[in-house]
C-alpha cells in the first residue's frame, strides 16, 4: 500500500490555500482552540477538480504538521496512495474521511477530541439535540436523500447522532457509515468519549460547520451546568433555575 | 438594489484606521474572543465625514474578511448601495446596525454571538441588571432622549434589554427600534438565544463599550453559578454563598 | 499640573526595556488576559535610576497604547508632570500608584480588572487568605516594617486585605494607603467589585507577583465551586468533596 | 558546583530544534497555556548523541527566556555543571528531572504548575486514575520494568501517582523517585497542591505526553463538576446526572 516518496509536486505551492497548505494552517487554528491537543484529530480536503483526496498523517503533533507530511489518495483509487510521506504512517481516521465523501460527496472533513464533544457525549444518550439557538442557522440542512436544501432555521432542531467509541479507530467506519445512512439530516457524527467528525461541501464549510457546532456543544455544557435543557422551549427557561434572578 | 463592483477606491487604502481595514482587523480581534464562530456576528462603521455606511458582508468567515468583501452605502440614500462586493450577499444585521445610527447617531456598531450574552438571555427575564461593578464605569450614561451625557457611576445599575429572538434576523429590527426608543439609556441591546448588538459614538467607543458589556455579562453568568444576583447589595453578598470561606 | 507636550525624548526609545515600550507592550500581554477589557486596569513603572516615574493614560484601550501616550513625573515632585501626552488625561489610578512608590518604595505598580479578583471579592470577607499551595512561593515576604526579606514557604498562608470601592477611583487612596500600611506583609490589595493593585520592585517582580496571584485567585474560584475553603489543611480536602472519587 | 560562564557554543544555534532553543520556545507555547505562570514550572531536555543535559533555570519569567540562561551538565557528571549562565541559578528542580533520566532513561522531562493537576490532585486520593477515553490513546505503555511496550488502549485504565509536596522542591525527590519504582506503567507525577512532572523518550513525546494528560485532567475536573466519576463504566455515566436531558 505505501509506495515511494513520490509526487513531491503535489503537495508543494506557493498558494496558501492549496490543500496541502491549508490542512496545515487549519490545523494550527484547531490547536489553538484546543481541539487536537497532544496529536489527536485530523483534518481530509478532497481536490474535486483534480479527483484527489489529502490526508494530515498519524501520529504527528498537528500545530507544526508541514505540507510534505501529507498523504494523497486518487478518489478513483481509494485503496491506495499516489503520495506516502517518508516515514509516516497514513491516519486511523481514514476510512471514515472517505465515508463522508462517499456517501455524502462532502469536499472536506474534520475529526476533533474536542472536550465539549466528549463532555456533550456523557450528558446525552444516543443523540444530541437543540434547537432555538441563533447559531443554528449556520447549519446545512438536508433532504431525505442527505442533499443539501439551504440551512436550518432559528426553530429546527439540529440532531447529531452520537455512537460508541471501538478501541481501534478504523473500527469506527461501519457504526459512522450507519449514522450517516441514517440520519441524512446531518453533517456530523459524534463519538462517545472521544470526539466529533464534521464534513461539508467543501474545506471552508467544513471549517464553518465544526466551528458552529463546538459552540453549541460549548453552550449545551453551559445549559446543563444551570439545568437548562438544551432543547427547552422559548420561555421554559426559569422553571429549571435554582437561583433567582431579576 | 446591488449594482456593479463599482467605487472599490471607497474599501482600498494603506491606512489601517480606513474603515475597510478596521472592519477586517476588528473581527479578527473579535474571532479570537469567540464572538463571531462560524460565520457568526459582524460589525458596520459609520464615516461621518464623508457620510458613508460601511458593512461587513453575510456569511463570509469574519477572522479571513478583506477590505474588498465590505459593502459601502451613502447615510442620505440608505436603501441602495454604493459599493458591492463580487459575489457577496449583504448582512441580514443591515437594518438593526442603520437603526442604531438613526435612531441614536451612532457611529458604529457591533454584532456578536457570545455566549455569555446568550447565557445571560436564558438566566434573565425581559431586562439584563447589573450595578456595583467598577467596570460598569467604561459605560455611556444618557440623557432621557438618548443623548450622551457622560459615563455612568459604580452605583448606576445598568439596564439591558433582551427582546426575543425571529427566525429571520431583519424581522428583529421593529422589536430593536422600539428597545431603543423604550431605553433611552441603553447602548446595546440583547437577542435572547442569539447575542447582542452594540454600539457607540464611534468605532472605538464601540468597541470599549462590547468589550466592557461582555466582560459584565461574563461575570453575571459566574456570579450566577455561586448563587449572587448581579443586583445584590454591596455587603449582602454573603448571604446568598452555600459554601462558606475565610 | 498639565503642561505642554514636552519632553518627548522621555518616551522615545528603541530599548524594549524602556519604561514607555515596556508599559506598551505589558498592557498588550494584559489584554489577551482578560484583565484590561475597556480600557480598564493599568500599570506605572518607576525609573529609579532617573527617579522618574511612567504612568498610562485614562480611558485609552490599552493593547492599542502607543509610547507617545505615556505620562512621566518626577519622583520628587509628585504633584506635576514633566510630560503630558497631547489630548489625554491622567489615570485616576495615579495616586494609587504612587502610594505604592511613596509607602513601600515599590518599582512598578499593576491594576487590573481581573475577573477571579472580583470573584474572590465577592466570596471572600475583609481579607483572601489561601495557602499550602505551590505558586504561593512566587510571592515575597516581608518584615513588619514592609522590608522584603525573601520569599513565602509553601506552608505560610498569602493575606490580601480587601477594600471597600468608591465611586471614584481616587478615592480608594486612603483605604488603599491604610491596608498597605496595616498588612505590611502583603505586595497587593484587592478591591471589592473592582480588580486588585499590585506592586514589586521593579516591573519584572510587579509582573510576575501580579501573575502569581491572578493564578491563585483563579484556584481560589475553582476551589469555592467545589466546596474546598482556600485555608483547607492538607489532607481535609476529601471532607468537603460531594461527589466520590477514586 | 557552579563555574564560570563558559561554553556558551553549547547552547548558541541556529537551528531550532537545539534543545536550548527549544527549550525557550516550548516555554512560550506552555505560558500561553497557563501552565508556568509567574515563573512557575520548568522543563529539562537530555541530548542523548551529546550526552548532555540541558535545564531552564530558576526564577525566570519562562516566556522571556533566552537560550544564553540555559544550564547544561553532562550526563556522567551530574553533580557539576559544563555551562552556567550568568547571574542565575539552577532550578529546583533540577534532582527531579534527572531522576526520570537515570530511572526511565527518559529523553525530556516537563514540569508544570497547571491548574488541572492542582485541582485534580484535590478531588483525588493517592491516585489519579481515568479509563474510557480516546485521549488515553496517545499515552504510552510500559511493562513492569517501565520499558515502553506501545501506546495505552482506550479500555486502559491510565493511573497516575499523586505525591504530597513539600516545602522545599529538591525534597520531593526521594517521594518522586519511589513513585517512579512503584508505578512503572506512569510516564508522570502529580504533586498535590502544586503540579506535575511528564516525561517521554525525547522532547516530542514529553510535550505529546503532557497534552494528552493535561487534557485529561482538565476533562476530569469538568466530569467531576457533573458527578460523572472519571473511572465511570460505560453506559453507566446517566445514573450520576442530577439534571435530565433528551
Amino acid at each position: 500500500m505505501i509506495g515511494a516518496n513520490k509526487n513531491e509536486h503535489l503537495v508543494i505551492s506557493a498558494d496558501p490555500d492549496h490543500p496541502a497548505n491549508l490542512i496545515c494552517s487549519l490545523c494550527k487554528n484547531f490547536y489553538t482552540n484546543g481541539w487536537v491537543t497532544g496529536t489527536g484529530g485530523g483534518i481530509s480536503i478532497r481536490d474535486k477538480p483534480n479527483n484527489l483526496i489529502y490526508l494530515a498523517p498519524s501520529g504527528v503533533q498537528k500545530e507544526r504538521m508541514l505540507p510534505e507530511n501529507i498523504f494523497v489518495k486518487h478518489f478513483d483509487h481509494q485503496d491506495q496512495y499516489v503520495r506516502v510521506p517518508q516515514g509516516l504512517k497514513p491516519s486511523a481516521c481514514t476510512p471514515l474521511f472517505l465515508s463522508s465523501y462517499n456517501l455524502r460527496d462532502a469536499g472536506s472533513c474534520i475529526h476533533t477530541h474536542s472536550q465539549a464533544a466528549v463532555m456533550v457525549s456523557l450528558l446525552h444518550g444516543a443523540e444530541f439535540r437543540i434547537s432555538n439557538i441563533e447559531q443554528i442557522k449556520a447549519l446545512p440542512k438536508f433532504n431525505s436523500e442527505g442533499k443539501k436544501i439551504g440551512y436550518m432555521d432559528f426553530h429546527d432542531e439540529l440532531i447529531i447522532p452520537i455512537i460508541e467509541n471501538t478501541p481501534f479507530e478504523e473500527d469506527l467506519t461501519g457504526a459512522l457509515q450507519e449514522a450517516i445512512k441514517k440520519y441524512p439530516g446531518t453533517t456530523a457524527v459524534l463519538v462517545r468519549r472521544h470526539g466529533i467528525y464534521v464534513w461539508g461541501e467543501d474545506v471552508w464549510k467544513a471549517k464553518v460547520y465544526n466551528e458552529a457546532i463546538d459552540y453549541l456543544l460549548e453552550l449545551a455544557v453551559k445549559m446543563y451546568g444551570v439545568g437548562i435543557p438544551t432543547t427547552c422551549g422559548i420561555g421554559e427557561e426559569k422553571q429549571y433555575l435554582k437561583n433567582l434572578q431579576n
